[in-house]
């Protein structure tokens, strides 16, 4: 996986992460083991990963199975530079691993949505009838993405108090939401779709994404136009990002689209991914708990039928640019990817222990969102993005 | 007003629109008229305003007041110059004046949501509860901001045909919207509220905005989540920004806002602005007529009050960033600052002369939107933003 670190006095650069180590990428590559490859080092020497994302998926695998060949030489090359190459990961700062120009939500996660409009629409269907049309996104605000282990703070806001009438305070439901998120890797121009049978050649790469939620300030402020503060207060993004080609091992046919979606949404090729997803809270004075445990199998729309949507009518994509899931929750309670499935909008408490339990998120919780993908006795590790909780500012 | 321009094969440069004329900022500069300002010249020569903007104000005050007097002294130093400072508006090629990071557009124009209201809902009262409450928002797309003048591909999209099933094609409902758009001129990191007595520090400039929408599109997605493609084809930002001090002149108390809004929206100070504004529609044979006349008073959230509940979760904000206020209309038919409203859902169709009517708009037809300030003999102009439809591309 792909990183953005600094360590001791060093400027950020990029690292490739192998277990708990980080190979420095900048210094490889000025010890000349990229020179071959024509790659120039200082693009290894960068703050974000968007300029190198821009060499494309040819050099990107080159340098891939070059990384591979050095790390698997073990009495090799790289052992006499052993100290200069690879850095522990404890000794690392990790930074925002892309400059993300724009960030778009989706809801493709069917039985989150299911829940959803079960709990908020209990006599009607719960899907409304876009659902299986279309693949329904709303843009989120890409300035407050922060990276894995950047304390989140309680939002303040507006929500409806136990009289029905407006008052403002500290979200009284802070909630997360356990996704996925896709890096833009080629950019589009505006007014240029791009075909869902081409669509996953513009993934650069895949994240663990944590879509922090109000859900009080939500639920009041977001008709017509959608969420907004609920949202925009904090998004966690993991500090590593999985190069596409590493899933391929764990393509799937993915669930059954009835009805048949419209032409441009059509793919026969298997483009579902089977990847593991676990819900971890660790209250401030307690062990660390699985919550729940979910896999993106159950996402109803795929990336190429994402990426296919989201250009259809024009929009433009660029390098860095982020597409989340949206929240991934299975069929079963304890596969649910949010609190306020968990916790069923707050009517069921959750039990951490025999002394705690939680509705929605109290301060000091840590949430950590981790994913892997195994099949057919391959594994690869997609790493964790995590969060704790701070007080609210108090105004 | 300020604005990003280059003419034959100079590099885009920061140039100031007086009347027809340019005066080249880069020039002035390197011909020394700001050096004791201590004012880099290179702060001029860039292809967008957001290092000028991260002067500040005192700097852009003690600017301005320099190319008043230089531009007021007609005898003086510039005469010699004349042929270099000075570029006729006809010469220059406009660019986006800003970098966008993100695009936050509001829904303050009452009558706009009332509109709507009555059109969609008509046995409920016009306005949701929220709506007087909080400056209801979303986020926006920035990458598809586009400088005046560029042409606007009408979007293919999915919507529901007469026998409501989904269909895909071009857009049926294609309309513009009138808007005004503030450029953020100061960031404020993320965590850090700003107070509705100083938010309007944060402003740099006003612009004309039009959020163009496909109506077809936009109804069949918007649920639950908001707006996503029946937006994000393209908005259009007026090539040239209005220092907001320029507004100061056309300070008005604005609309009473009952009930009083919770305390981190409440201010004293009249913060809302008289702003003429009208929307012209030229098709492709025909002349340009006027169609509607508004004014941004019609505003029921100011300026301030839209910073204020932007940032008020912790949600940050950054030079360059555009907040756009919504679609303004007037309370009478002439006054609607969109389509939707002015056929009132295509069930009315607007006379543009004895031969051509519109319910949306057709292939080959101009938008252009002017605005100016006038009160008390004070007359300031906004410019104009203008955008052409282009037949959709054929898929």
């Amino acid at each position: 996986m792909y990183g953005i670190f600094s360590y001791g006095i060093t400027l950020p650069r990029i690292g490739w992460k192998q277990g708990n180590r980080i190979l420095d990428l900048e210094v490889v590559g000025l010890l000349g083991y990229f020179s071959d490859l024509n790659i120039d080092p200082a693009v290894f020497a960068q703050p974000v990963l968007n300029d190198f994302i821009a060499l494309g998926k040819p050099t990107h695998q080159a340098i891939r199975q070059r990384i591979i060949d050095l790390l698997a030489d073990k009495a090799g090359v790289l052992k006499s530079v052993h100290e200069q190459v690879f850095i522990h990961e404890s000794r690392a700062q990790m930074h925002l691993p892309v400059r993300v120009g724009d960030y778009t939500d989706f809801y493709a996660g069917i039985h989150h949505a299911e829940n959803v409009g079960r709990m908020f629409r209990p006599d009607g269907d719960p899907l409304l009838p876009n659902y299986k049309q279309l693949p329904v996104a709303y843009h989120g605000r890409a300035s407050s993405i922060v990276v894995s282990g950047t304390p989140i703070r309680r939002p303040n806001g507006q929500f409806l108090g136990s009289d029905k009438q407006p008052v403002f305070g500290p979200s009284q439901a802070l909630d997360f939401e356990l996704e996925l998120g896709l890096i833009i890797g080629k950019s589009i121009p505006l007014g240029e779709p791009i075909s869902v049978h081409e669509a996953e050649e513009y993934i650069f790469g895949v994240t663990l994404f944590n879509d922090w939620s109000a859900r009080d300030i939500q639920r009041w402020e977001y008709q017509p136009l959608g969420p907004f503060l609920g949202k925009n207060f904090a998004s966690s993004l993991s500090a590593w990002v999985l190069p596409f080609d590493e899933l391929e091992p764990f393509r799937i046919a993915g669930l059954h689209q009835e009805p048949t979606p419209l032409s441009y949404l059509q793919t026969a090729k298997p483009r579902h991914f089977t990847i593991e997803l676990e819900v971890w809270l660790k209250p401030a004075d307690g062990e660390e708990i699985c919550i729940a445990r979910t896999n993106a199998k159950y996402l109803y729309w795929n990336f190429a039928q994402m990426i296919a949507h989201h250009t259809v009518g024009g929009c433009n994509l660029n390098i860095g640019d982020v597409l989340a899931t949206g929240t991934i929750s299975g069929l079963e309670p304890g596969s649910y990817g949010s609190l306020l499935e968990l916790s069923w909008n707050g009517t069921r408490p959750l039990h951490l222990s025999h002394t705690e339990a939680r509705t929605f998120l109290a301060n000091g919780d840590t949430i950590t969102l981790r994913g892997w993908g195994f099949l057919n006795g391959i594994r690869v590790d997609l790493g964790e993005v995590s969060g704790s909780i701070q007080p609210a500012l108090q105004l």
